[in-house]
């Protein structure tokens, strides 16, 4: 059974690379933008090159899928502070940016849970929501009171990283890897 | 178990604004149009609105996702109907704005069952297509026909109501929330 | 419980409907090409077709589903060759043209899946991802090799379809249908 939920490396790398540009995929096609991985295969490379990197590291490691959980945390609150920020610069509405920074971190880990047949957790997705919500809303609001947009960013990744990691900490959030 | 599945007010709203405009947003994506709550964000808010009401207001309820069910088959039959005119609108063939009426139908509340963890059933989902397409159907026969534009609508959400409204009162369709 | 499986034909329509453009649409959408079928409806009528021959000639056969995971297999391969053309034909960059590749053939059995309410496996899925890949990538090989069209979409083809009915034919990845 456990040898069945191990993945060869290209069925790894296609999940970690859906994750990585799944949400971002969904925020320029609804605001309307060129996607951006079609514009830039940085973007994919990088995602190709850190998901083996990931599958070979993990290896070392009690569980592969663990150290995606942590990985996933910062993904998510870099995501939710990057979403917000290209919307703004679209020129969204504060609304729409928020919901962008929520769907920018949130769908690539959605989709991967879908397509690995774990189930995605009530309590799981709405730690995931309200962690990119803190993010997003704290980068916005720093901005439109003036901050730098470094430390406006650099408060919302904390934000979001700091309600993620609680919600990882007190174990309310460990997808349910194990069954199927 | 039954204390977890209880969401906070900020997962709850996040669930019913992607339930909301989910189809829409799908709807516009493959008509190429500009995605409606990004233009218009009153949407938005009412779909915040109308998910904060829902949150308090079953409370006195026995259950809160049973009071969703309901909510859900007017936003059916509502959406039904309106992603069948906006794609008339836009000049469509009619299989295509059949079509379009049942994706901004049924998108929004597979979206949402999916990150609620709940496992969409196959009887379900097949009952929202069926009532999805006699409601697009109904509104587009009524149409060609001559009909009065508020008389076709209206009848195509009576439609697609009637048939979902059946599908519940007989217990076909009760997506199993006890479950995860 | 069996009996509850058994769908209506306009239900089974539109799942079928949903598998076959549905990874062609998301391939559009991430280009910026109009989407397929609301350009040429004769992609929709071949769908719901091809749906409603299934239907009336699965009953002979010991099961729907079972004879779907052929069909399926076909799918998979002829979409992953005609994704990769299509992105080629853009001007897309390799690395894109096989991940829309990917995406065309799996995206719309993954769609069905999910709306059928059966747990797309770990396993499953891994090995659409590497037949996709597998049949995308030797079509652009020989293309840059400068082979004919013709030639190179056919290696491709056979390619992902080999990859694909050997895991059948092992059992590989039997989707579990029989679960809920």
């Amino acid at each position: 059974m456990a040898a069945r939920k191990e993945m060869d490396p290209i069925g790894f790398v296609f999940l970690g690379t859906v994750t990585g540009i799944g949400g971002g995929t969904f925020r320029d096609l609804v605001l309307g933008a060129p996607v951006f991985w079609t514009q830039e295969t940085a973007y994919l490379w990088t995602c190709i090159g850190a998901s083996l990197v990931t599958f070979w590291a993990a290896r070392l490691l009690a569980s592969r899928l663990r150290a995606l959980l942590w990985l996933d945390a910062v993904g998510l609150a870099m995501f939710a502070v990057g979403g917000t920020q290209k919307a703004a610069l679209l020129g969204a509405p504060a609304v729409v940016c928020v919901l962008m920074g929520v769907m920018t971190a949130t769908v690539g880990g959605l989709l991967r849970d879908i397509m690995a047949g774990s189930k995605p957790l009530l309590f799981h997705r709405e730690i995931y929501a309200t962690a990119a919500i803190a993010g997003a809303a704290t980068y916005l609001g720093l901005r439109h009171a003036g901050l730098d947009e470094i430390v406006a960013a650099l408060a919302g990744f904390a934000a979001a990283f700091g309600v993620r990691a609680c919600a990882i900490a007190f174990g309310l959030s460990m997808p349910n890897y194990k069954q199927s």
